[in-house]
């Protein structure tokens, strides 16, 4: 990670943003990681170096903040941190203890580490607990606000969300900023962990810019990045001065430093406005489904995702289930593309019902890809199955049980050389599938990670034409037969499903915007088709239960950001 | 549900608790059930009904809160209960909107209505956010508190979690009777919904007298009943005295209706105690594993659970995997118990790894219980994968790619049974095999409910031997035999993992009382024993994060309650 200098002078306060990406409880890397970029910032002359929320730990830390060990590892690193806070500044979010018997036990704080000695330590004031946020679960919200003396200068420092709370709705009653502008700051600073979708970007520009034309100060505003499980960090630290001009924007989805000098007439050196002029002061989800919408970003998010889902996990090979369909074929390439195609294995797994092009398409994506595939036919393992169950059968007719055995057949075989040659099934079911409850628990619902999962089928033909951007990865007929499950013979989806340009608007309304059943009908929808597509979703929330980790890409994804009852009777 | 009488006089007070077991998101059935309540109580005279915490929507809604059409049809409840509550005042939990832009969008409300008109709402304060419990995601707390008056009496209404912020660590600020106390009340009223675990029953007795000593008040608790998919809630309402005597105690995982006569003088006519001399002050976890510990509340939790996730479900009929072991066996008698035997079905799926006692103690459990099962031996189809697999395995030795496939096949056997005769698949895993990852997913984790996944193996035993208390249903052979999944020649648990009464009280030191590991070994452990459980629990959260519900009857289960990173690197 190499140092990017946007100015120096003689004198003035060089601050240094550090974006990094950390391991959740692993302490000993996180704490390597950060000190190595406390050392490369004094070479470099640094005044003060900030970091991102809650980087000694790793962000989100969830239950294992119940253990006071986890706790105190924590407080141990930043010992260890301010030992080497000498001549510069540091400030660092890590958990730290309430001392006071009410409340909760933890604040989720920043430490201003200097002169190796803990100068001050500020605590979150508004917790997240929406979506995939849990904060209230482990700590208490700051009840006081003071601002951070250092080196002459006046720091306000918040923490992520702590900026967030603007608009003709807030969600919370205080504002810590009202209070910390009472004492007069030069600048604010806040130490972020804000998750990645496809419109968070913006938004996230949006509101630094909000605050400062609240509040009339500068802003350094310092995130992570990578992936954690199912949550993409992305990053984009940036620099904002009082008159709104973007100083400097960190990249997107890779960690970087940067310094800039802020000076005592509270201005930058050499400012460079990136992209200031078209920050919009409001970013909001579109109103309707677009498929396109931020594919670039989707794309990034994804392939840091799955990387870092193997690199932390200590895995290295990946195999897909390659059914000839559009989502297997964009889940083998995004993965050849995340891991190397040395370490992905495709399998095909054709049954009796499979067509002929199925084989050829999977086989000729694979060529393209220049990764390994085998071939496992599923035709005599059913047979066995139907012979072994034919005297409980006996002469029932074919239906959901068989189509549902093949798929789990498939499985099985799938898993079987996971476990064999220690490789990670990559699980290639798409948003619009999970949300019907179109699949097959412990078939092709199987997999350690979701790729596709927070993908409606639209979006999943848009990133297929994304990845051949630039040439035919992805073979045309692939993209453009109709897509099928091909578990009985002439099976198509639509046969089961409403056509996914009209399943995916509907879905992205209940999902994403909340609707209910009347205001969807509302927008011009069939009332009899969003009747069984909102009964369809509520009625799966069983099988979703129990599937593997998605990839969030969108601002409501399934997983551990919605959170139904399975048993209910909503709209069901 | 008939009503009992405790007592009845000229005037005074008449008050009705109403335990009842509600359904989420079915207003339809849960208003008529609250009217027909209303409906008696005013046939025998009653002033006032009290129903549970969110009685009209059904406790835990979650995420279906952000639905706006689901908050209004609460609202248009209120307005149907509303009209029935003429000469009767009714208290019933639903939620309110906050009126106010600042904070959350709703409230956690209790509805007082009388002479057909809200003529009060109070708002829940303190809101229960750990373990199972989400609701600051939902609720924005009360700031302000008044008693409301009623046929002359002052009541200081609270919502569950708001009486029990008392002790020497208060997890939150405030005590809202703190502030409702100034008012000076004639008596309290808590609406809850108040979920079991095997130390709960006790700690909500000790907690109710805890504020009645604190407070000087008498008070009437109100709690739910019923399962809601894996959260149990037990019933016990009541009310005390003054004088911190039980005046009535309602029955366990039963609906019931009793009501008291509040008297002018603040007692409560012929007071019967039923057990206040024996409320512990105080109810801890115990420090130390104990495997009988409330084995009869935890087995009528467990019918209830089973019984409720059918009926609520809209599901019949159960299938039971069948291996002729302890944890299989416990499962098809609690099965039976709740379902009735004639809706049970096991499928004995020996391999040619399996004993032939396995086969033979299945098949007498099943006669034992009076219920029906099949066999469809695995051998012929592992044999049909072995040889479709031989081009890619080539000849690599048995491993546990195979064993697991066993399991899978299995898995895909009793699927197709479930899928073909309409069967729910009960799973059978237990809480020591779920901790330590001791399980085949897609295989023998397969299922829709998990019975046994929050009993420790030592536990299942203690269950054994409570369901054979009047006499030997589960076959003494099974409870005798050492534990094997017999995916190999000769294998027993034991040979991967310590014996279960080593590893019971070491993982109920880290999940339920989340002890580290410094703790643990402190406490007389083996160090190496206890690195290597700790780090089978925390390398295994991918594998229960794609399990089913599992009914909750302990302080810390694995499902929502525990929440921890998937990809993480703590203690692993």
């Amino acid at each position: 990670m190499g140092l990017i200098f946007i100015s120096i002078t003689s004198f003035d306060m060089k601050i240094v943003l550090a974006q990094q990406n950390y391991h959740i409880g692993n302490f000993e890397s996180n704490t390597a990681k950060i000190i190595s970029a406390i050392r490369t910032a004094k070479e470099e002359g640094a005044d003060l170096i900030v970091f991102s929320e809650l980087a000694v730990c790793g962000y989100p830390p969830r239950d294992f903040l119940e253990f006071n060990d986890f706790v105190e590892r924590g407080l141990q690193c930043i010992k260890e941190i301010c030992a080497e806070a000498d001549t510069i500044g540091v400030l660092v979010g890590a958990p730290s203890i309430n001392p006071k018997v009410e409340g909760k036990d933890l604040f989720n704080s920043a430490y201003l580490l200097y002169e190796k000695e803990i100068k001050g330590v500020v605590h979150k004031t508004l917790l997240p607990n929406y979506d995939i946020f849990d904060e209230y679960r482990y700590f208490e919200p700051a009840y006081e606000w003071n601002i951070l003396h250092f080196k002459g200068k006046k720091l306000a420092v918040t923490i992520c969300e702590d900026i967030w709370n603007l608009g003709d709705n807030p969600l919370y009653r205080v504002c810590p900023m009202d209070a910390l502008i009472q004492q007069s700051p030069d600048i604010m600073i806040n130490l972020s962990a804000s998750p990645f979708d496809y419109v968070h970007a913006a938004g996230r520009k949006s509101i630094v810019k909000q605050n400062v034309a609240k509040y009339k100060l500068p802003m350094i505003y310092c995130n992570t990045i990578g992936s954690q499980t199912e949550i993409v960090f992305d990053g984009g630290s940036l620099v904002m001065n009082a008159q709104q001009d973007i100083i400097t924007e960190l990249p997107y989805f890779k960690e970087a430093m940067q310094m800039v000098t802020f000076k005592d007439d509270g201005t930058f050196e050499e400012p460079v406005t990136l992209t200031a002029d078209k920050v919009p002061l409001v970013q909001l989800l579109p109103q309707q489904f677009e498929a396109n919408h931020g594919i670039d970003q989707i794309h990034q998010a994804i392939i840091l995702s799955i990387r870092d889902y193997f690199g932390k996990m200590g895995f290295k090979k990946a195999i897909v289930a390659s059914s000839g369909g559009i989502d297997s074929a964009v889940v083998l390439a995004l993965a050849c593309e995340a891991l190397g195609a040395e370490n992905v294995r495709g399998l095909l797994l054709p049954s009796q019902f499979s067509t002929g092009h199925s084989v050829s398409d999977a086989e000729q994506l694979s060529k393209n890809l220049d990764s390994a595939y085998n071939i496992v036919p599923i035709k005599d393992i059913f047979e066995s199955f139907s012979h072994s169950l034919q005297p409980v059968f006996n002469d029932l007719p074919f239906n959901v049980a068989e189509e549902n055995l093949q798929s789990r057949i498939r499985g099985a075989l799938v898993m079987a050389l996971a476990n064999k040659f220690n490789l990670i099934l990559l699980n290639t079911s798409n948003k619009s599938e999970l949300a019907t409850g179109y699949g097959t628990l412990y078939g092709d619902m199987a997999g350690g990670l979701g790729v596709l999962g927070d993908l409606y089928k639209g979006q999943v033909y848009a990133l297929a034409r994304y990845i051949n951007r630039n040439g035919g990865i992805i073979p045309t007929n692939i993209i453009d037969k109709a897509p099928s499950a091909e578990l009985r013979p002439g099976q198509k989806d639509s046969d089961s499903l409403p056509e996914y340009d009209v399943l995916d608007p509907i879905l992205f309304q209940y999902i994403e915007r909340r609707k209910g059943p009347k205001e969807i009908i509302a927008m011009g929808y069939d009332e009899k088709l969003v009747t069984r597509i909102l009964k369809l979703v509520n009625t799966n929330e069983y099988k979703r239960n129990q599937f593997c980790p998605i990839i969030r890409v969108s601002p409501k994804a399934f997983g551990i950001g919605r959170r139904v009852p399975i048993v209910g009777k909503y709209l069901s």
